[in-house]
Formats: C-alpha cells, structure tokens, sequence
C-alpha cells in the first residue's frame, strides 16, 4: 500500500469530515462532555463524532491505529495510523476557524504518508518521505528566513525571553495545522515547550514539515522521534532554519 | 445619521472589502512594502488597497476619519469614522485565515455605531451603543464566565505568570477580531499589553464588545477611553467578568 492507495484513504476520510463533522461547527452541541481520553483529557461530542467516522474508515483496513481518545489499537499490521480526528477542538467548538484533521502512516517504523486538511479554506497538505510536501497538489517549501521571525510558541513559563527574540508570535490553538503552516511558509517555526503536545497531535505535521524543508527537534534540539503512543508528552522545536533553530535553543536554555 | 444609515455605510464597505480586497488574500504581492504610516509601522500593498477603497466611500460623507495608513483627517464634521481596513495584515498575506474590516462612528465624542466583519466565515459583528451588540443581526452577548478561562494574550514580559493562572491562551492576530470573539462567547478575556495597540485597532471591538456586555479598561483596571489618535500607544484589558478581570489584573501587577 503506497502513498497513491493513502491519499484515497485520505479524500474519504475528508469527505465524511466535510459531512458529518462540519455541520457542528461552532455549536454549542459540540461542545457536550461525553468522556475521558486515556491521558485523561476531556473527550467533547465532536471529538466522538470525528474519531468514530475515521476508526469506521480504517478499522476495515486492519491497520494499528494510534488515536487521542480511544488510545492504540494493535492489529499486528505492518502499518500504523495515527490519526488527529480534530487538531483544535476547542476552536471548533467554540466558532473559531482554525482546525483540521490529520494522518501519518508508518509501514514498520518508517513514515510513508502524512496528510493535514484545513476545512474552512479547502487546504490539503501531504507529505511522501523522500517524495516532499504538497498543498492541493503543488510542491510546497519552508520559507527563506529572512531574520524576522513569526513564530506559533507554546510555553508555560520556560523560554518566555523568546517573545522578545522574535517579530511575532501566534498561538493558534491547532498545532498539526501551524506545523503545515511551517511547511507552508506562513509561518517560520513552531515551538511548544509545555510537555503538553502528544504524538497524535504532531505526527502528520512533523512529516510534512520535513519533506518541506524544517528541522523538526526536541527543546534540547535533539532529532525529535515519533513514538507510537496516544500517552506520550513531548516537546517540540520546528523551524525553517538552522539560524533560527540557534536563536530559539538559546532562550530556551 | 443614525445606526441604520451607518449600517448601510457598512455593507457598502464589506462588499467593497470582498470584491477588491479577498482577491489578495494569501498572495505574495498583497505583502509588497509600499510605505509608512504615521506610526512608522510599514504599509502593505494590501493595506494600502484596503484603506483606498475604504477611504473612497468615507470621503464622500465629508465625515473625520482616523486610519493607521493615512491618520487623522479632520473635515471639521461632528462625526469621527475610525477604521481599520485591514486588521490581522500578517494573517492575510500569509493566508492565515484570520483577519477583518473593522469601523468605528462618534458624534462628537460619543459612539454611536461599530462593525467588525470577519470575511472567511461571513460574520458581521455590529455593536449599537445603548442597543445591544450583535452578529448576523442576532444579539450576542459575553459568556458566563466558568472559572476555565481562555483568553487572547499579548505580552512582551508583563505578566507571563498570567499564562498558568488560565486554562488556555491563544495570540490570534488580529485584536478587533479577537474583541469580536470576546463579545460572542468565543473567548473570555482579550489582553494585550504590549503598549502596541492602537485606538484604530480596538475602538471597535471596544464598543461591541461593551454592548454585549464585557468590561474594557487599561492594564491598572482604569476604563479605557478611545482617543481620535492614529499613533497612540495603549494596553487594554477586556474581559467578561469581574472575578477573571481580578484574576488578570493580579497577575498584570
């Protein structure tokens, strides 16, 4: 199963999105607690509603899936899934338009397709390994970093000197699609050092910001490593640049 | 000229904004430097286009006008139109879809109207002193605060311990927009000191935010007043209670 067999995957998983999971945008119903995840976090209805339409997709297939609020489900496949039913919960909820549903696909332990879709203006982002990043089909490139940094930043304390570094900070409340950002060139890094950011959560975008051209590390600046976990807890540095890679480890020292 | 008659001003204008302006939307040209304002941030192509087609329609109306590009343009007319454009430039030259047209209408020193449009989700926000604030001709109003607090935060050092007194932030870009959310329950709080923003970026979110209910005033929890100024400096802090407005100030101090 190639990259071409997943991007199929990927349009009826878009779809079924568009049709099932849009129609609640910004409604308080949405919003309705209905349980916990395995990392304890609050599961809304429309976390629910988008996980259950995308297990429904690929538990036919007899994939290993890695989800945020149903955890890892071990088929012995060859090839894991871990999937972002709804990066930016609480934007949807409450009527702000910044989220989007995103995939990586590993076969053993190696990425072989990542896919971000950002709804409210019909943005598809893929990542090949090895082949690069598109959006709606054009090759997409991290941008020249021209000094003037704009940077997403998480933080709940450590680095806060960063704010002070850079031209301008965003903290959009979706990080797959601030990483697809990255790889877009909206954006020049994206940084979240909270130990808050899940596996789940950054899989697809660090693929796809990869293939376009970012360094993806650690807070230490160490290669970051995507582990098969819905429980994990990590921290992440994603830039377009080594210079700015420099910039943002030294106010996070 | 009352609310009704500066209504129908706005629509005008966002018809204007959509036909002439969302072309660019994402376009590298949209961000050519094309000059200074009077505050010595640089001029946009697209914020220059914006504010032509804007100025267009205010300057049949013999009104004062106050603009980030342009400045103050005094007519000697009991009226003071002040307008942001385009608010959230970085967002809609980088296709971040995150930005608005924002206007604000005093006679003398009273306002009397304000609209902020949001053209993604085609949300028309409107606050009628006296009236009631509304979207989409529906009143709004703040949310009841529930002691989760998420707010919009700007900040260069003041107050970064304020990011764990809250259960969430975000840095959106686009502060009118972000006063909008406050006054429709999208958020709870919008802070921003920076002594960045300017009366041409807030008044109107200032006052459909306070029509729908929030409490607006400086970083020291003083009213803030609006002043008919294109280069003043302020903080603000406006929120949709008094017990998170506590909560905020504290860490502010």
């Amino acid at each position: 199963m190639e990259a071409k067999w997943w991007r199929k995957v990927a349009f009826d998983i878009v779809s079924a999105f568009e049709e099932t999971v849009m129609p609640l945008f910004g409604s308080p119903e949405a919003g309705k607690l209905v349980g916990r995840g395995p990392s304890g976090d609050e599961t809304k209805l429309v976390d629910r509603v988008a996980e259950d339409i995308i297990l429904g997709y690929l538990g036919e297939l007899g994939v290993n899936v890695v989800t945020e609020e149903t955890g890892v489900l071990n088929e012995g496949s060859d090839y894991t899934v871990i999937v972002d039913p709804l990066d930016g919960s609480y934007n949807f909820i409450s009527g702000i338009p910044f989220f989007a549903v995103s995939m990586a696909v590993f076969e053993k332990e190696g990425p072989i397709y990542a896919f971000i879709y950002e709804p409210i203006v019909e943005r598809f982002y893929e990542g090949i390994p090895g082949r690069g990043a598109y959006l709606n089909g054009r090759r997409i490139r991290v941008r020249k970093f021209d000094g003037k940094a704009s940077i997403s930043f998480y933080t709940r304390e450590r680095g806060g000197e960063l704010i002070r570094r850079v031209k301008r900070t965003r903290t959009l409340g979706a990080i797959a699609l601030e990483l697809a950002y990255l790889a877009s060139g909206r954006l020049d890094a994206v940084v979240d050092v909270r130990r808050y950011v899940r596996p789940t959560d950054v899989a697809a975008g660090i693929i796809i910001a990869r293939e376009a051209g970012a360094l993806v590390r650690d807070a230490e600046g160490r290669e970051l490593k995507i582990s098969f976990s819905a429980t994990d807890r990590i921290d992440i540095v994603a830039v377009n640049s080594e210079e700015l890679l420099k910039i943002i480890l030294e106010a996070l020292r």
